[in-house]
């Protein structure tokens, strides 16, 4: 994080992050309606309205609160209303029933992060030295904060849209006539040699306290696949009774085909001999060389073992994306399409397809690196207090706002978990 | 059920007494912003949105599909969205999920009941004789239909409305500091003589078929109480432990009283050594001298008996309500009080309060009087299909239509229900 | 109850009336093995040891107790676990858990039984005169209440052995081979003149509280069948789609056919085009001239409205009953047949099968008589408070104690209840 | 697994290892009433009897059907039973409903037992030289799966005994009056050197899939506590608020301590100011310097948070384990014990109670060793299908058979589970 003497420029670049970052969750929740901004559709899902006010929340509480003399809360409610999950600020409303508050209304939401933008910007503009120092590592903090919420939004969103019956479109978007052919799929060698490598975040860009601190690891040689599974190539797994064999699944996972029905990933319906995905652009008809994306671990893990495959190790990944380098603009939030298109170009190592598109399941149970300290405070349960029962995803998403990621970069969903815009790439021992 | 020829007079009257509840229903939902109208706050509870459109429906389902030629319905997916429970109708969307559909929106519902108000209009207007003699009878009855649901809707909202931690006012009302003080408790001698009497609906007269038909039944002396429970009297019972004394209560009320925490009527909250209530006006001081309300049958019960005394029967209810004869102004929805009133004046008989304020428990489960029959089709699921494990409710309340309800009308809740305007009258036998 | 001097004959008779009771419930338990009797197959079913260990309890703790100078119970923590419901009494065991209790076990319960047994033949020879005639009522109550409790123990089991894939009988039977041909069903005319009769119980015989008092009640003229729906009858119910047409069926048992599943009675299971059912003396084929056993009131009701009739009501039914006077050796627990019968010889009225064979579900909702007051104190608790959300059988059934019911007799189980012997008779209005 | 040319000395000791045992299962049932043998007081739990059938019905499946030629089943139904979790040999009763099955009795189960005894004994005699190849590791297998259910069969008659109000022993055991005082916790430095160390099951002897292959892992170096967490060191955690303060805790394991209302381990019970514990001895007064006992990961992570600690990870534990050699006798099974004991004697390292008393929770989740293959067939679900949302335990408990367990063996409970005999030992950082 950042620290230092706080010149002017470096005041203006905060602000102007914070700024830029704070009109797009605003511009995400423009196509919506109000009504659209207060339904939870399922416990996992928070309304539009709540990510707006509680990454407002996160700025007033951490910083403004703290930090900016005589600040006076916007209303003495919201704490109760919009602190997420943070135990030692206070008692919090029950996340399940967020969609019973019908006030604060969109219209008051924006008023509210009017008043703390305001707020933030006198704060970098006035603050002395000392607070500025203490303010720009929590404000960047926000800044990624309210970027993972943007893409919560979205995945909420559309499973709340889902639920209509109408299945309304959140951005409409041309004609999906014309699909690319995937390339077919490639295997590259991963050879670590001696087998100790180094994973995790290091130097002095922004990264969360779950990346670090960087360490050893020992890698065994082994293969990945140069690109995504497809929605075609899932076909072929259902085509064979992928959903109807025990045998290839966790038992946890077989539980859930069971209990919830599992027959395809989410969003998909059989219409007639063929299938349609409703998407953020509303309805359309299922583009087989596109990656597959709304499987849980339980499914991508079933398929890795129906392929004679399994899922890469979160080292193993960050590795290959580590050698492979940056590579083409990736589909994230930034290319507006919303939803994982076509492998086309190979890139350096010639590993397609490692940022934007979908998460990738890895195999790893989400985990502290050895050595690893929370920060003190409130702050501290940021992540920490979440390792157990979930596993790691790496690479971003289509709805993943841009720069958000980066090779160390842990995100991680409960295993069933199917909301999430996650799909898979296969991996093999040598 | 009106038939007869069909004079422009007729016609005219229709037309005006479906303009004006179909206007009211709108006005009711004006002070919402679109937030509140979406959520539904438990299963019981409907959104505002989906009772504007249920209503709608209705008159599209019942009258203007099978009897305006060529009528194309607005939207089709609405006959799913809107059904509440005609199961001959056709397959409908889940009850307790009408809180996760956003769409169609507020404006969107406006809309079609536009549409429907138009096309009604239209078909009163022109219809031949032999259909205005066809639809006059289920426009009234749509009209009726509409009646209940705007107390729904306001008893509904009102439980929205008190999810919200700020407590918002449905309609603000001024002070509520001058309290008038109730009347000390009489009691009425009820001597039915030889002991026939008749009860249920007779004459040309607007009833729900549920009050049909008209009949003998057996009366014994009775005393009734000439006012309502008020909040005060409800104190003194639970100081006197009333939530704690399982020896008062039906063993399903127990059950009740323990597992969901009743230790006070809903809505009242306790402020130190006081006690406020949420009203659809706001937070108010609680009023020792005006009813209670917002029991349930089991607290109702609970209530008599440590009193000494027993709810009345419906029949006893109906047969001193008719002999009481109409009093002053009651207060119902059309006084704009949102919130049972003291009791004031005398009426004819000594007896008062029957209609308005509250509806009261009566200790008579909901079942079909000898010889009812349900008419046929659809409309016929009305109400006969409800008749068990429900308590009948006499009287209206302070947020039943002007008009609505008459001396043999049967409303009905189950026994734990708690969000209808709900209190108590006490009786004893002779 | 019984009161008045207590003669050395009076001892001598309540002494071999209670001491018969006991015995047959130990005979009852005696076909099973430990492991019967210490399921709890759902929270409706109490184990069997339970039942032998309640039925003393309640010896101990209304008459001994209170009654015999210096008694010790046997074991203190025994009023914790067999208390069944009476909240006056103390604390008790959730009864959703008594299947989890292996202690006592079976021979540590009949010591119990013994011990109590002996307690109280001790104080029925030593009691003074003021003793005897306070005692006297109460085992004459626990008596009946262990009747009660005899049958509750035979449906319960019938439900634990249902539960194990092999089907094992309660007791053997022999063949199942020949059917007796059930006679066509016929209507008795009832006239009921001025229409005001009298019902509930009078007199020095025993019965229960809410059986009194005796009071006058209005009737109209109805007819009613002269025999109980058989199983071939319900067949032709359900190759009429009875269980999937909702216009037949109250709301509430509609959403039972949904949610559980409904689509024959309980216990009947298809074997290819044939059924078979599961009765105490094991599997059998379905007798189609059998009275149909096991439906719900939902279901009786469905069918009712299916075969164009309705149930009677209870006073209807105690007044043909009254009238009919007593038949031929009912079809109850004596016959050991442990499953109704096919009717065969008419009776005085004509009306067959009133007593025995299957408790017959009536359109009356349970409630109090007018005047009804229960005894103070716990045992006030036996029927009154139940008085909610159940419907009034009548007639007694194959599993009850011979001469445990009467005419005036009121059973009584919530409308989806499966479990009791029960089954329907029609009637219509005249 | 064993393998090779069978001589007789070989089938002689194969037959003695299942003999004894065999016996041993049964001496364990011993103790206990047809009546304790049925019930199953939770999810988790399995009825005596049932474990008793199960652990026959794994050697009927897997050896005597496939291998004994003309082998009738003893029961086709116990197919159906008795399959624990074997999706590929097909259906089988749901596990919550163990236990409403009465039958087969305890007596039944007894006959099956022996009757399988008898079979395997001839087989094992008889089997030409390629049958026994393929039994002999099959029956090994079978042996060790029994010893497994050994361990389970007292955790969970634990757990079902200790419902029973008056908190009977499983078995008694003298005084518990003297209690040894536990050492000063001391620490122990291990330094891995270069840091890759191997761990994994090698050689001849058995080991289960999930123990292997042998692989190299990353160790650094590391610190860990020569003995066992105490029950006294226990309550001084919870004397500074353990269970109250959310910083502590894992979030799933804060949800955990709401909504169970943890505030002690599982079987604690405090009694006036100072506390007793159930143990198969019977209720005890808690002995403070014992290791405590029934604690879920989430506790144990709590525990070692509070203490400036962490949890070893499963390939620490393996190092010491390794490093320390076999200690003297372990608390295991054949101590008679039942309960862990209090650390005495130093062993050769200074690491104390590594195997037997408690099992220790570690950091680790379970999954795969890096190029883990389950073998083919049913007999591949032992332990592959269950390595997600779980956590490794190692080092065996007091329960633990004899000899069942080794430095290598892994195993895993749910991160909340509370009923098997689970405590920890801390570690930290270097």
């Amino acid at each position: 994080m950042n620290t230092g003497t706080a010149t002017a420029i470096e005041r203006r670049l905060l602000a102007e992050q914070l700024r830029r970052t704070r009109q797009l969750t605003e511009q995400l929740a423009e196509p919506l309606a109000p009504e659209d901004q207060v339904v939870q559709s399922m416990d996992d899902v928070s309304p539009t309205k709540w990510h707006r006010a509680h990454t407002t929340w996160f700025f007033e509480t951490f910083v403004l609160g703290p930090h900016r003399p005589g600040y006076e809360p916007v209303d003495p409610a919201y704490d109760y209303l919009f602190n997420s999950y943070y135990e030692q600020v206070g008692p919090r409303y029950p996340r399940p029933d967020r969609g019973l508050i019908s006030r604060p209304t969109c219209d008051q939401v924006a008023d509210y992060r009017r008043a703390v933008d305001e707020a933030l910007a006198g704060l970098i503009a006035d603050a002395d030295a000392d607070t500025f120092t203490a303010i720009a590592p929590l404000i960047e903090l926000g800044v990624h904060h309210e970027q993972q919420h943007q893409e919560l939004l979205l995945m909420d969103i559309k499973h709340v849209l889902s639920c209509n019956p109408t299945k309304p479109a959140y951005r409409s978007f041309g004609s999906d006539g014309v699909h690319v052919i995937a390339p077919s799929l490639g295997w590259v060698d991963v050879d670590p040699g001696e087998g100790i490598i180094e994973v995790g975040h290091a130097g002095s860009g922004f990264a969360y306290d779950n990346e670090t601190p960087r360490h050893r690891t020992l890698l065994r040689p082994f293969r990945i696949a140069d690109r995504l599974v497809t929605a075609g190539e899932w076909l072929a797994f259902m085509d064979d009774g992928g959903y109807e064999r025990p045998e290839l699944w966790l038992s946890e996972g077989w539980a859930s085909v069971q209990s919830d029905g599992w027959d395809a990933p989410l969003y998909w319906q059989r219409d007639g001999d063929s299938w349609t995905v409703f998407t953020l652009r509303g309805l359309e008809r299922l583009d087989v060389h596109a990656p597959v994306v709304h499987v849980s671990l339980f499914e991508a893990d079933a398929y890795a073992r129906w392929a004679g495959a399994r899922l890469p190790s979160e080292a193993e990944w960050e590795h290959i994306a580590s050698v492979a380098g940056a590579g083409d603009q990736p589909n994230d939030l930034s290319t507006g399409l919303l939803h994982p298109s076509t492998a086309v170009a190979a890139r350096g190592s010639g590993v397609r397809q490692l940022d934007g598109d979908v998460w990738e399941w890895t195999s790893s149970p989400y985990g502290p690196y050895p050595g690893f300290r929370p920060p003190p405070g409130a702050i501290g349960e940021y992540n920490g207090k979440f390792m157990c029962n979930q596993m790691v995803l790496r690479g971003g998403s289509c709805v993943t706002p841009a720069g958000h990621t980066r090779p160390t970069y842990r995100n991680f969903f409960p295993p069933g978990a199917r909301w999430a815009f996650s799909g898979l790439r296969l991996a093999t021992d040598a």
